[in-house]
């Protein structure tokens, strides 16, 4: 029997998050995290409205998931998230012991891949699920903002 | 005349936070941020109480020096931090724009030195500062730890 809690069916809750973002005038990236087939944290980046630098998706939803179990290690979860996470993001992953994270598009000027930031050595990375729509919503995005500006 | 408001006279307050990180059984590190010799953030470690390996001094102080402000770079700010920032920190403080880190100890195994973290071109670095104290202090948390379990 198939499956259907697949990586295109959790990141394309990831992709709702990251449209929530957008309608917020946010840089659209979107976040779940997922334990056993089950969605513990969904999160969209807040850096605006918040006006912090750290409130990226990610971020937020190792808090999130981190509060759900009541333990701070996210040993047994995975990270679905529209955008290649950048040094800090990958760097809070990496505390987190996170087993598997799961990006869309790549980002190859502020991504983890090529600032070389180092994620836990149990850490399974799989990219590009999604990818053209995640990466269609980001470029929707800033021909937005250009044109408002 | 002298300028009583030193580099040695913030990492002092960012080394009281430690001390108060480590009575609460925290790893020891403290932090603070400040902007034209005033103090505008006040943070220490706090990954244990609130179950949360993003909660690094230096998570807490940019939020709560951003929210200070009412705007989320620190592009005329000090960051004071007993210990090297570790990647996710350096990636948030990269992020800040932050003018300049002061860091007490080094951390050779996971300091952003080490794990190759890239900071903002116009972040200043100055490290050592206090740096024994800073060490000692940790060193008595581990012993302490280590002769409890």
């Amino acid at each position: 029997m198939i499956n259907p809690f697949d990586d295109t069916y959790f990141m394309k809750k990831a992709l709702q998050e990251a449209e929530m973002a957008f309608e917020k005038g946010e840089i659209p990236v979107g976040a779940v995290i997922v334990i056993e087939d089950r969605i513990i944290a969904r999160t969209h980046n807040l850096t605006e409205l918040l006006n912090d630098v750290t409130a990226h998706a990610e971020m937020q939803a190792i808090t999130s998931a981190a509060n759900f179990l009541g333990g701070k290690y996210l040993n047994k979860c995975t990270l679905y998230v529209t955008l290649e996470p950048c040094q800090m993001c990958a760097g809070a992953l990496y505390w987190s012991q996170i087993s598997k994270i799961v990006f869309g598009a790549s980002d190859t000027q502020r991504g983890f891949k090529t600032m070389g930031t180092t994620l836990h050595p149990k850490t399974e990375v799989v990219s590009g699920v999604l990818a053209e729509e995640a990466s269609a919503l980001m470029k929707r995005f800033f021909i937005e903002k250009r044109n408002l500006n």
